[in-house]
């Protein structure tokens, strides 16, 4: 019996020839973790993966690319049903026990005539890899995402593979993120629910770069039940064990901001000494989208004047202007309610160039933080989303 | 003794050989209202303006032009007292009497020897007209903003004149949007604030187009004290005034989006039947601050999966996905969570080339709603706003 998951990817109709669908199929050991979007409008495998979840252990995920099968109502409702039924029905098992996800275009209903077809006559023999399935869930992805990394736990090699898709600008019209990531461990649905969530907080959830989160975003996390000599519910060993899983998922949440529409740099905005984590959160996030900050980025211009005044413009937020202290690449430029006087212009000026930049905005009220990585605003990205039809 | 404004405009070395500034001298009997920024880093004029405001009854404005005089700390503070010490020397007023206001670029010091020597040596005439201090008070913008109406109230007429500056995308690097409106009438100070107050909501407040609110941002109403045979006091005739009035600052207000850098559409989003004010205004900034919607508006693309998949992802609003109706151009495209069946989308499409777009989106909860402005989103947008130097 395999402690590993078994996948199998296919086309099913939905793109025009190569592969568009993954069945992922889960050891019998495994426990299994997810976290959905919240936004108001779910997408009906979302529905449907919400109610399994809550029912049954599941036991195969299927993953369609290409239609998001959201606003698309009943109809979508009972697509989803009827296409999962026919993998419960091939594998013998309950509908219940397997998960849909979906990314793609919304409000189109799939074309399920071609799914049925293709899904009731492929022979599924689960010798694909974990390559072939990253490739499988692309949509407007320019790179595939996957990351495979051994960590050490206790002089214990723990192996970790993660997939993602999502191409940081949330574009929801094109159904958005989407990531699994597989541990070869055996931990308690508690811990391994805890875990996924601390590590969605750190990670994707602190990239939106518009502060949208699609109709089908999807985390879910897969202990396959190996490594049982370990007791990873043991909080030592846990909080070793989320120390490496976070930095993973970060990792691959820089792939997606990396692969934004029309991304050039990757900026990176710490609010540090808050009162509270919502203050940063909320600070960090009105930065990051604020086109005249996202502008000046693009034009490597390190115009602090534009981030005071949209951190002075944030409703309902109290701080000490007089104490706020802004650093771009760690340098200093304004401090006591006014520009600092010391600083380097030239040297500041020749860091923006860089790649990756760095914004400090440093409240001294307490000790409370937030980070989000963002990208910056180009001609490419106002091209490719007045040029996209619907 | 005049009961209308009186103007002068100069130059005082701010900008290159141009006039820069402004002198309003009011009439005796004229009541003044201001609203400022609530941004918490104000522009020292602001921090001055609200002082004086307080103390006194205003005799002079004195408005700059191409320094914001914001971020700059307590020298910011000490020059501009220097500078309305001038006039009030000149005028043998207080300098409490003189309220300051500036626009322009963060962050850098007055040149405050040019400024003094000019000043001090000009001869004030007080025959400039109001369409040379519209020009006067631009900076970013492409072109002045001055409307000048008589409306008919209880068979009286009344003249406005109203001008402002500002260039719709909210730009905090040069601060943003001034507003100065004469009415030639007589109305006590508490009802005139009580007027400008609700213009400004109605207008001003309903059209920034990044969420921001600048530092130096101020709208000033100027009652003349003419007309004071009518009792605009009130409450049926002051009705009748609010109407009129809150109509040319709206005016006034798109004037400002229409300039709006890179702008090639204005739209206007009514959210309709919502639970109450704040929620109706919440959704109409994030559907305005949206970039896929802002982008997709520039390509006349009526993708209403944008504007559902923002609306679902608005934290903490409650409403019922299901009841929900989007209409693009007065076209319902969207009702019962679903693409609504029976539109003709050869022509929405259509009507998308228009210079004018219209956004409904019925909550059908209850009786509240909010209508704002926007523009949208171009290549030149980001030119504009990449190139600019700090």
């Amino acid at each position: 019996m395999s402690n590993k998951i078994l996948i199998q990817t296919l086309n099913t109709g939905i793109k025009n020839k190569i592969n568009d669908t993954v069945c992922f199929k889960l050891p019998k050991l495994s426990t299994v973790s997810v976290v959905f979007t919240k936004n108001k409008f779910p997408a009906a495998p979302v529905i449907i993966a919400k109610q399994n979840i809550k029912l049954k252990k599941p036991k195969y995920f299927l993953i369609n690319s290409g239609n998001a099968n959201a606003c698309t109502g009943k109809e979508g409702i009972n697509n989803t049903i009827d296409y999962i039924s026919i993998i419960s029905d091939k594998f013998n098992c309950q509908k219940e026990e397997i998960l849909p996800f979906s990314t793609g275009i919304i409000g189109k209903q799939l074309p399920m005539k071609k799914i049925k077809n293709k899904l009731n006559n492929k022979i599924f023999k689960f010798d694909s890899t974990w390559m072939s399935a990253s490739k499988t869930i692309m949509t407007t992805d320019k790179f595939n995402k996957i990351i495979k990394r051994n960590i050490n736990i206790n002089n214990h090699k723990i192996s970790v593979i993660a997939i993602c898709k999502g191409a940081g600008m949330i574009e929801p019209n094109m159904a958005t993120m989407l990531a699994f990531i597989s541990l070869d461990i055996k931990i308690n649905k508690s811990n391994l629910d805890k875990l996924l969530k601390k590590c969605v907080k750190d990670s994707f959830n602190s990239i939106s770069v518009d502060g949208d989160m699609s109709t089908n975003d999807s985390v879910a996390m897969i202990a396959t039940g190996s490594n049982s000599n370990v007791d990873f519910n043991n909080k030592n060993i846990y909080i070793k064990l989320e120390s490496a899983i976070c930095k993973i998922c970060q990792d691959l949440a820089r792939m997606i901001v990396k692969d934004g529409e029309g991304a050039t740099k990757i900026i990176e905005i710490n609010v540090l000494e808050a009162n509270n984590d919502l203050q940063a959160k909320r600070i960090c996030y009105s930065i990051a989208n604020s086109n005249l900050f996202k502008t000046a980025m693009h034009g490597s211009d390190p115009n602090w004047g534009r981030i005071i005044a949209r951190l002075g413009s944030i409703d309902s937020i109290r701080f000490n202007p007089e104490k706020i202290i802004l650093k771009i690449n760690e340098i200093e430029v304004f401090s006591k309610g006014i520009e600092s006087k010391r600083y380097n212009y030239t040297r500041l000026k020749k860091t923006m160039k860089n790649k990756e930049i760095r914004i400090d905005i440093i409240l001294k009220q307490g000790k409370a933080k937030h980070r989000i990585i963002t990208s910056d605003l180009s001609k490419q990205y106002i091209h490719i989303n007045s040029a996209y039809p619907t």
